[in-house]
């Protein structure tokens, strides 16, 4: 049964400490408008955080890790045993992600939502295991409604415990051989836009392995049948465990009044069907980076979302959500710290 | 007469160790490429710091203040006051460069080269004035000999004073009401481009405001007759004390083997007047940000340079310089801790 929790409100943010932190961003020593990007971000985070002058000093990263049946069909330039040796260099502290977590002082956590193998228990890796990886999308569902809702219920949980620790941004990152293509299939769904626009080299495919990885998609979306209209049967039928959990992290996060910098291709995917099912979570969403993979930018556009910065990375992890989380601490500096013209002495123009 | 520091050799960037870097991104726990431009900006400072493994840790900004005698022609949405007025603020901390600047634990300077009412001693003001304010550029030259070679010592100092403290990185900043004009007409000669289309609304004109600054910039360039073979010159006549200080100080820079972040459009023409004086200064630079003053991107293209972020910034001080730090940090620790294929156990695609 579909879970209650996902029809249960989200947070408002306060319309009235926005128009207090715009009014405030007027009376700063600059040009209005001179930081641009920078002062939405601060106007926002007020908005988020009931104040007219935010702060941004504790988040949270989590790296959500899941395999994927379709892997079979030969849609990666990786082994599937890679999700669980990353799995590992993310709890050694070895990974991109893992190194700019550290960098940010930022929380760091891996869920493991289902991997192939179990990797038993390892230091900063939750077990919310929801099977051995997916089944392959190409010959039917890539899972069952059990896992689809227990999928969910692990990216809530992350949400959560999230809270619990107190943080201001909540970041959610994935791993997962495969998940490009689940992510395609699912954009691809979404926006109606057909899987050749949708797939790309992901990890490192060339042309003929990107040609390939749409017909899988196709052939998926065939044999699925997925409704548009009905995002939690197209993450059942053509997802993938840990974008299940990103939705349900990232609606929970905005219930939870957190806001949530979405990452990548994979992570916007996940978004936009939880955007799908919720139209307002968006007010509580940041889209940190445009990546390489070519179908970010219809995903972005169909949840009117902005890239913050285009660094041409395609990573994946949480790793273009990281570096763009010190604009966002500098955004909330710039807006609380900077003096108003009149604390100043400066004339105004 | 021309100073001789000027033709001193720059140091050059370790290619030797350009290729060990580039080498070691290849064998990081990511599909190879993956981290985009943070990739090559760690092959840079490989090659600027003369070793496999770069780190930035510490780095210097330098804002540079003057004022600009066209103002009187009615160019700027602020009074010329302002100048003096922001040079206070930054001395107490209040505005956006030193609000970033703390937050990015970087050292700060204030380097009055001229504004037009001396302030007096300031504490973090280092005065080295070159006289009132530049004289009207629509009706002579804005500077003589003296003082532009005064204004390019004053710049090559800071970066001297930057070198003595140990910085990895120098970042120049400006302020001056009137200097989008002074480096509209700098830019428009070095690039051949018409005032038309490098003048912009700078502190918050209108179009009609613009349209008068580019026929101030067009009669100031029809008064002084500025050859575009000869930077200095350039300089003199139609730039301005902070823009002369900003190509002596990265100059220097390049001397001394620190490498620079541009900021915008103001340090960009300043960059771009040295880089025509020393083509392989270029080596040394990168550029942090893409002003939403239009004639930037044309600016950043005659250097052949790409800006890391557009954030719709228009500000200066160094403020986009500074929003962009991060990202060259969080590049270096990427690429030096990070684990390899072979160190973390990870299959390679």
């Amino acid at each position: 049964m579909r879970p209650e929790w996902l029809d249960a409100p989200l947070a408002e943010p306060s319309e009235k400490h926005r128009q207090e932190a715009l009014n405030r961003q007027g009376q700063l020593t600059k040009p209005p408008g001179s930081l641009g990007v920078l002062e939405k971000i601060a106007v926002d985070f007020a908005g988020w955080q009931n104040k007219m002058m935010p702060e941004l000093e504790s988040l949270k990263v989590v790296v959500f890790a899941g395999d994927h049946g379709v892997v079979e069909s030969g849609v990666s330039a990786f082994p599937q045993s890679v999700t669980v040796e990353m799995v590992k260099n993310f709890s050694r502290g070895g990974a991109a992600i893992t190194v700019l977590a550290k960098h940010l002082e930022a929380l760091f956590e891996v869920v493991d939502v289902g991997t192939a193998n179990d990797p038993g228990p390892l230091p900063g890796v939750v077990s919310s295991r929801v099977g051995a990886g997916t089944a392959d999308m190409s010959k039917g569902a890539a899972m069952d409604e059990k896992q689809l809702y227990a999928a969910l219920e692990a990216g809530r949980q992350a949400a959560i415990r999230g809270n619990e620790e107190g943080v201001q941004l909540l970041v959610g990152g994935e791993m997962g051989i495969g998940n490009t293509t689940a992510a395609a299939a699912v954009g691809s769904v979404l926006t109606g836009l057909s899987p050749a626009l949708m797939a790309g080299p992901g990890t490192g495919l060339d042309s003929t392995g990107v040609a390939n990885k749409a017909l899988i998609i196709q052939k998926a979306i065939d044999e699925n049948s997925p409704d548009a209209k009905d995002p939690l049967s197209v993450l059942r039928k053509v997802g993938g465990f840990e974008l299940a959990a990103l939705s349900g992290f990232y609606i929970t996060s905005a219930q939870l009044g957190i806001p949530i910098l979405v990452d990548g291709f994979i992570t916007t995917s996940a978004a936009l069907a939880a955007v799908k099912l919720r139209p307002e979570l968006a007010d509580w969403m940041l889209f940190a980076h445009l990546s390489e993979e070519p179908g970010h930018s219809a995903l972005l556009a169909a949840i009117g979302g902005q890239a913050l910065v285009d660094l041409e990375m395609r990573l994946g992890e949480g790793s273009g959500a990281a570096v763009a989380v010190p604009l966002l601490k500098m955004a909330c500096s710039l807006h609380s710290e900077m003096a108003t013209f009149a604390q100043a002495g400066v004339s105004q123009g």
